[in-house]
């Protein structure tokens, strides 16, 4: 007990150390912290609430919907998911005229699976991974069972419940698939894909890609165009602290823009709108991939969270994100090893995105307890796994010494005693 | 002109007396007038702010989002689709667990849509008309030509531009049609289907029925149970005061809830979905026409909306809308048929919804002229019709008699003439 209080002291010397030379520091000033006290680790599911926000809602509501009404429309809500979308293309790598907010994640990946199976008749196989997000693997069979000619997703198994070994996944990949649709970091244990490797393969076997970068925009770098990818989605409300189901995105590679036909032809999607005309033409653009009326709160929210993310710079954001990993794994190393926790999330930290994994036989009930009784907010994903998601604006590294602390009294103590056998997690 | 001046003075007295007999009227205290000199007939396209409503997001953003941060889903977030929907079917005439707040209008149609047609196969056509709003008609020829075997959308004329012939609608309805997807109220003309007689028509020759209620929800009464209805879409931002781009609504008949699959699998439409279970698997009930995350800071202003129309009720929101509405052509009648302005909507207040159009040659330089140096606001759409859409809880008959005398003096004093020739409307 003695030597892990020391170990902690020194963990929290080291911390304060790094946390005063974090350059990205002052951004937590940017941020409301309601409970001083709370130590929040579920950036990576829905980020904090930036200051700036409930100013650019209320003008929103009582000065553009209130005062405008329908000229609001006139004035910049017509324009705004291109608008948003040009912000969020400096984080992609993406070009003006390439990204869109529209939509949710899911119709996103439907509309542009769908979109690129059409475009490549012939071919039937969808390769994604086990890891993806299981709802996106829904939506892929999903559209997958749409299509006339029979086809199928083939998901690549993960060795390790942790990763994916590239030569499993490149060896799926055949001249018989239309799609490879991956999530560029996995949702459970942060296994970070190599985009550029990935497409390439792709590409050189005549398939088109889709990446979701919802678990990677805003804290991981992303540079579509040179890795050559074709087309992505993701969400706002993670690492870009958009709020609660901000609007989505997606991406499509300008070359394709003119080919692709959304399978969703709503009004947003049109050429000249509010031409009300008869007969559908589709946009020569990008907006062809819109659908209807975007959401404009739940937008100006999501604008604002992009705002902070590009004054931050997605440099330091990374460097930021993997020095926290890197501690947090070595706190995990000193402290959680030897009670029975284990790491879920590659070691390697280039090959992790900003969430760290941990595996405990009654993790249901340690996340529980953490929350119960602690004042942690980590989050659990079944079957077993503790997720710590790390925002580069918000967290600090004495955040993660203090959370392994109550992390650790929780196991001591055995306080997730009175929440084991509740049975899974509902909601 | 001193006719006229006498005339609109009658009709002052006149609609002073409706006003202060205006069972409704309370109502708007509850809402924003920031400028008192507009005249507001958009409320068909954009309602007004709630003053509830800034109050109401404000408390979601900086106290669910800000201070629950994670835990607001199981606060009630989560709950919020189904819950808004419940709320919503009472305006709807549905039971509990048959309406759900979801998407935008043509996503939810695109879904049920497709999950029509692929309920009734060997059927390939659906029925339609050429006055329904012009993308709920790309989305259903969008959803035909996803199916396999060769759909096609057959959209009955307008004879006349304003109403379709019951008639003409039966007849096209055959052993072949799959679906009939109709808007209730007609965006343009007004006008209104009798939903019970043409669900029968529709259900006699075996096929589904689809509505989209986007322009009557709020205004005009809607029996989806009695009727027999199917299937049904609308959005919020209308007569429900949602805000601008507040999210749609889907019902489905509880009968049909275990039957038709979900074409764009989500997150949010599975059987149990925080178990993140491999493989997809629908929820039992509505929910399984659900997709992903809902936007919440759009949704909680919706369910704003939605609240005041109940309190309201449907009943009193019909009545007063008729009575506007024949004043309205009262008013046309004596000050605006005389010089060169149609009525294009039904001439019977029965078979309109709750707004009433013009025809004039110059119709947009009209429209543009009444924005631009009248203060009144209506709309537009092409090639040539005003429209004034009268919102149950905020349009005055005041308001009425001042929007038509400064209609007609846009026409005495020409004032149309320096917006002629601009082009058709971009925005």
């Amino acid at each position: 007990m003695t030597i892990s209080l020391d170990a902690l002291d020194a963990f929290r010397h080291e911390a304060r150390s790094l946390d005063r030379a974090d350059p990205l520091a002052r951004f937590r000033e940017e941020f409301v912290f309601a409970d001083e006290d709370l130590l929040y680790f579920d950036g990576n599911s829905l980020g904090r609430l930036p200051k700036r926000t409930a100013a650019l809602v209320a003008r929103s509501v009582e000065a553009e919907w209130g005062g405008r009404l329908i000229r609001g429309w006139n004035d910049g809500w017509v324009d705004a998911p291109r608008r948003v979308g040009d912000k969020l293309a400096r984080l992609l790598g993406a070009g003006p005229g390439e990204v869109a907010v529209s939509d949710g994640t899911s119709v996103n990946l439907f509309k542009l699976a769908v979109s690129a199976l059409r475009a490549r008749p012939g071919r039937r196989t969808i390769v994604t991974d086990a890891l993806n997000f299981p709802s996106d693997l829904y939506v892929l069979e999903g559209a997958a069972a749409l299509l006339p000619a029979g086809h199928r997703v083939v998901a690549v198994p993960s060795r390790d419940g942790i990763a994916i070994d590239a030569e499993d996944l490149y060896a799926s990949i055949t001249e018989d698939t239309a799609l490879v649709s991956l999530s560029h970091v996995a949702y459970r244990s942060g296994f970070l894909h190599d985009m550029q490797a990935v497409t390439a393969r792709a590409h050189a076997a005549g398939a088109l890609v889709l990446w979701d970068v919802s678990h990677s925009v805003g804290a991981v770098p992303i540079d579509l165009e040179a890795s050559g990818a074709d087309l992505a989605v993701g969400c706002t409300y993670k690492y870009l602290n958009g709020g609660p189901g901000a609007p989505a995105f997606l991406y499509v590679r300008r070359a394709l823009q003119e080919t692709l036909q959304n399978p969703i032809p709503g009004w947003f999607s049109r050429h000249e709108p509010f031409s009300f005309g008869d007969g559908y033409e589709p946009a020569r653009d990008l907006s062809r991939f819109l659908v209807g009326t975007p959401p404009i709160l739940s937008l100006v929210a999501a604008e604002a969270g992009v705002d902070l993310a590009l004054e931050a710079g997605i440099g330091p954001a990374r460097e930021k994100t993997l020095a926290l990993g890197e501690f947090l794994v070595r706190l995990w190393e000193t402290l959680l090893e030897t009670r029975g926790v284990t790491l879920r999330s590659p070691r390697e930290a280039a090959r992790r995105g900003a969430h760290v994994s941990f595996g405990h036989p009654q993790g249901l009930a340690v996340d529980r307890a953490l929350i119960g009784e602690m004042n942690v907010i980590p989050d659990f994903r079944p079957p077993d796994v503790i997720r710590f998601g790390m925002s580069p604006l918000t967290t600090r590294f004495i955040d993660l010494v203090e959370g392994v602390a109550r992390f650790k009294r929780v196991l001591d103590e055995e306080r997730w005693r009175r929440y084991a056998g509740e049975g899974p997690a509902v909601t």
